[in-house]
């Protein structure tokens, strides 16, 4: 059907562990490139500019609003988070392959642009767990944590939509079902049928 | 959507080594088992009655497709195969998860008897590997292995109709590669949603 690269779409509820995540399972795909979204957020402790997001001021995001560079952006606690479309869709086009996090709106807003992606949701194993991981990063207030516990709830509501669900419990065995879901997705057959006949019929031939 | 356990239907062309893939498969998955076939073919050296077949004669057969047993039958390499229709359903109505192997005809014929399954073919790697693979088990004559590959060419047909493709090309990787598949398929949304939703309201609740 087509030779463009797998967009992996993942989200969760802020806390659930997405971002570590992605991180181990992209060392398991050397061809996977993790997509770093634009924000006007400011850097957590550790996080680097252009590796974990590109930080930019509120001016510039709007300029990229309004100059249509982004594929999908979202207003979350008070900050702007986006996605550059046209050097993804380039980058996909070259048969690469991205895993993007997006929380459940801005997931929503891409699907149009890129139907063939995958949608993974990632859950905490109960409430309490999540309150817990919230509890134990020490950078948010307890009025952060709040608010971030009553939009996960919100958040949650977003699952329904996904192809797959995965549940961070125990996180290597969240890091293996994820990357099974990569390599399962990989050996669909609209993927690599056209590969598979061109094998057959060289195969064949010879 | 459903509690039903998940049916993975396996096919390769003969030879490929679908069998040792399957057993091996099995390992990882405590709860999935493999649903023996009924056949009129005589064991080969090392296959179990019960274990690798039901191996039954010529009439008992016809016996059961008269009795309206068999979910899928087919006659291939002039031997009759047969799934038992009411206790594979029984088994995955009460949650279990079977793994089948089946030829394209059989796939096909089972497939609006069981929508939910997941279709995977086998491959294997060319067509030379293939009949090096068949010669290497000297158990069948030149006459069977001609026989086989014609076969194959035909059954790759059938390719195109699975939702899921894996070359057996290096043994460990196909296996790893099919059990991520059913890793990934075991948390699609339609089969853990009902779950998810309980495991929230629960938490939510405590």
């Amino acid at each position: 059907m087509s030779n463009e690269g797998l967009l992996v779409i993942i989200s969760a509820p802020s806390g659930v562990g997405k971002t570590s995540l992605c991180k181990e399972v992209l060392k398991f795909f050397p061809d996977l490139r993790h997509s770093v979204s634009y924000t006007t957020r400011a850097p957590r402790p550790g996080e680097k500019d252009g590796l974990d997001y590109q930080f930019v001021s509120e001016e510039k995001f709007q300029e990229m609003i309004d100059g249509g560079m982004f594929a999908e952006w979202a207003e979350i606690h008070g900050n702007r988070y986006g996605t550059a479309a046209n050097a993804l869709k380039e980058y996909l086009r070259s048969g690469n392959e991205v895993i993007l996090d997006l929380d459940g709106q801005g997931a929503r807003q891409i699907r149009e642009e890129f139907p063939n992606s995958i949608y993974v949701y990632i859950l905490p194993p109960s409430w309490k767990e999540l309150e817990k991981r919230l509890r134990s990063r020490r950078t948010d207030s307890n009025e952060d944590i709040k608010r971030r516990l009553e939009n996960a709830k919100e958040e949650l509501q977003y699952a329904e939509h996904y192809d797959y669900i995965v549940i961070n419990d125990a996180f290597n065995v969240a890091v293996s079902t994820l990357r099974s879901i990569i390599v399962a997705e990989k050996c669909r057959r609209k993927r690599v049928l056209k590969q598979v006949e061109a094998l057959f019929n060289l195969s064949h031939a010879g």
